[in-house]
């Protein structure tokens, strides 16, 4: 008789729910792969109703330490999300030796390498495939197949309610709120939407992308946030109209100076793999030293697009304790760089100006700019309606501080009458 | 002090350079990683003047015996290609158990299962990441990270010097010759291209991945397979009429009856991800029951991306010797499916056909299709020279078999004076 493997999961929420049906429904074709079976034996969940009809009541508890301090439990997943209770959970069951599968990008991207170390230090592992990209496997291709490599950027669109948002407002010419209204209505938004559109979510997974890329542990709160709601249609159209799309973009960046990592806006040239990514869908772009340009593409949220990822974890986890090794996904962090401040970054940017239409606006402005090191690449003049036009500027690669700068200087010129938007410009 | 892997190459050309200059200049990196110093310790070449400058005399030997039996490596990486003596040299260096890294997709997809299974015998893994897609991780994460799928579908382009010559037809609007001699001069075409424009070298990259998707051994011979030579400039302009871009695609579906497995040139709608991987690059887009739609893009070939592919599968050995583990990439087939014939797959279909310009064409050649249950969905006629008409239909989902019936009754139509080309339309 095969060896079993217990799993316990905290949380029936989505994802809680496709992982616990993948597991049963594909018992058998993972236990020939894995050389074990593996067997959910407990499912914890604060609202235990929810489970009914889907899972034996023999199963079904609304204490977590049920599943933490089971003897018959290897592997303990965590889906309820969250720092808190989710870390106390976590940090409850690798002391009690169990190896722990989560999904839970804010608790990694605050206090990843605690727990990372917590793992190690007691001879389990902790996996976080689902944390970053939902179903697209990244974690494991980043950390091993492309371990050759000296990574210089990992870019992508991790989160799928702005980049809805944003491919509606494109598509359909929608403002940012009518696109999130409909987001909402189809599920893909919170009915508090802020984690999502002021780039939060997206914060937590560049932290956790730029930490295992870069060896050296960044934080979620060190992570520089723009969100998307102060772009409007008509941002998009001149985009366009330049040859890009606006994406929200989480980016990181490493140097000699250090890591240099945000999520923001960004206008994306339309010919790269980026811009086509519509919708939902999510898409991580990897760039090192061996490899060249490797892009990462699929659902990024989902019941079972996560609920894929966690069992992968699940999977590798079960086929690790028959082979008997550990410490494959351990925490690479081995060096100690340091995070950019913005203002020491460097980017190209577009500009939306409003001005009075009148001899003489272009240059002054264009001293502006020139004043503050910041070198135009191209300047649009829209007339728009009666005495005032809309000027369209792109820079040439630019630092932040400088950039800043000159949004000062554009702001206290009498012919100015507004600063519309500015965006960067990557890819 | 750390204990040491030994790593033997056996064949210096641009991936065995390519290998040797990155396990040299990240030795450190990969050392702290994997847990262990990863060294080479030979490199056996044919032609050894070729390492001269690169590689100490020391380690230097035109014998790939003294690789396969050297007590010091416990890694051989077999990097000559082609089916002998790789296979010899493979399997002397797995019965002498060493672990093995190739990139060798020709012998993969004709004796994988025979050396996979030597492996597992021997207590060693055999790893062939850069089998496929170049430096694409794509091998490790079908295998492990998708493993709660049941895989539908893999589809891609796997091919880069097919994608180079169809970019630059439908850019430049290059003839196929044209194309392939713009593809020779830069290097991304052999002297002898059948290997790549008959559509072999793909076919053996979708035997590969099929084993790995289906769990159920497919060897190259068995993929149907047509290459690009009768592509036209022509068909690539009804084909963007139309919303489409052709491309070589190698393709592997599965279902109750048996997996369809080919490589022919197929149209893709435009707005697919598939459509926009351009030039030399590759994609692999697949699709399972939990995860949706993924899909893995990237360079293809290449000397540092496949060595990049090369050297994660050492660094995952070196790490499984470190952590004593090994299997964890041995064979998935489990299970004995059977490969359908074509005449029993089904496609959408173009058909382009140049026709007599007169009344009743159009009603003849209709009733060919209709009598051989091809069911037309889109149907143009191009007024050309003189007395002649261009006609182009799309089909609806339609049996090879009926598909070939309707050819044979369209042929001998005496309206009808050539049928120009009959493409696929996937996706």
């Amino acid at each position: 008789m095969k060896k079993k493997i217990g799993v316990g999961i905290i949380g029936y929420g989505t994802v809680g729910s496709g992982v616990y049906h993948i597991l049963t429904a594909k018992a058998q074709k993972l236990s020939t792969l894995a050389g074990v079976d593996i067997e959910v034996v407990r499912v914890a969940e604060k609202y235990p109703k929810r489970m009914k009809g889907e899972v034996p009541s023999t199963l079904i508890t609304d204490d977590a330490y049920k599943v933490i301090n089971n003897p018959d439990i290897d592997v303990v997943v965590e889906l309820i999300g969250g720092i808190e209770p989710a870390y106390t959970f976590i940090k409850a069951a690798l002391e009690n030796k169990k190896h722990v599968v989560t999904a839970n990008k804010a608790l990694m991207a605050s206090r990843g390498g605690a727990l990372l170390g917590l793992a190690e230090r007691n001879g389990v592992d902790l996996y976080f495939e689902a944390s970053v990209g939902g179903g697209i496997p990244i974690i494991m291709p980043l950390k091993h197949c492309l371990a050759g490599n000296t990574i210089y950027r990992v870019m992508g669109i991790v989160n799928g309610t702005t980049n809805y948002i944003l491919t509606k407002m494109a598509d359909e010419g929608m403002s940012f709120g009518e696109a999130l209204k409909e987001a909402q209505a189809h599920g893909f938004a919170e009915a508090d939407p802020s984690a999502d559109v002021e780039g939060h979510d997206a914060a937590a997974k560049i932290a956790i992308l730029a930490s295992i890329a870069f060896n050296s542990r960044v934080t979620a709160d060190k992570v520089y946030t723009e969100g998307i709601t102060g772009i409007t249609y008509q941002d998009i159209v001149y985009a366009r109209e330049m040859g890009y799309i606006i994406k929200l973009l989480a980016l990181a960046k490493a140097d000699e100076d250090g890591i240099d990592v945000r999520v923001h806006p960004a206008m994306i040239p339309e010919k790269h793999p980026l811009a086509s990514v519509a919708g939902v869908m999510n898409a991580i772009f990897v760039e090192g030293d061996a490899v060249g340009e490797v892009m990462f593409y699929g659902p990024g949220a989902g019941r079972l697009p996560a609920a894929s990822a966690v069992v992968g974890d699940v999977f590798e986890i079960a086929q690790n304790i028959h082979l008997n090794k550990f410490g494959s996904m351990a925490c690479g962090c081995f060096e100690r760089k340091k995070i950019k401040p913005v203002e020491k970054t460097a980017s190209r940017y577009y500009m939306r100006l409003e001005a009075e239409d009148k001899p003489g606006v272009l240059a002054k402005i264009s001293k502006a700019l020139g004043d503050s090191e910041v070198s135009i690449e191209t300047a649009i003049q829209k007339n728009s309606s009666g005495d005032r036009a809309e000027l369209v500027f792109g820079t040439h690669l630019v630092k932040e501080q400088n950039l800043q700068k000159s949004l000062k200087k554009i702001e206290k010129l009498d012919v100015v009458t507004k600063i519309h938007n500015v965006i960067r410009v990557e890819g």
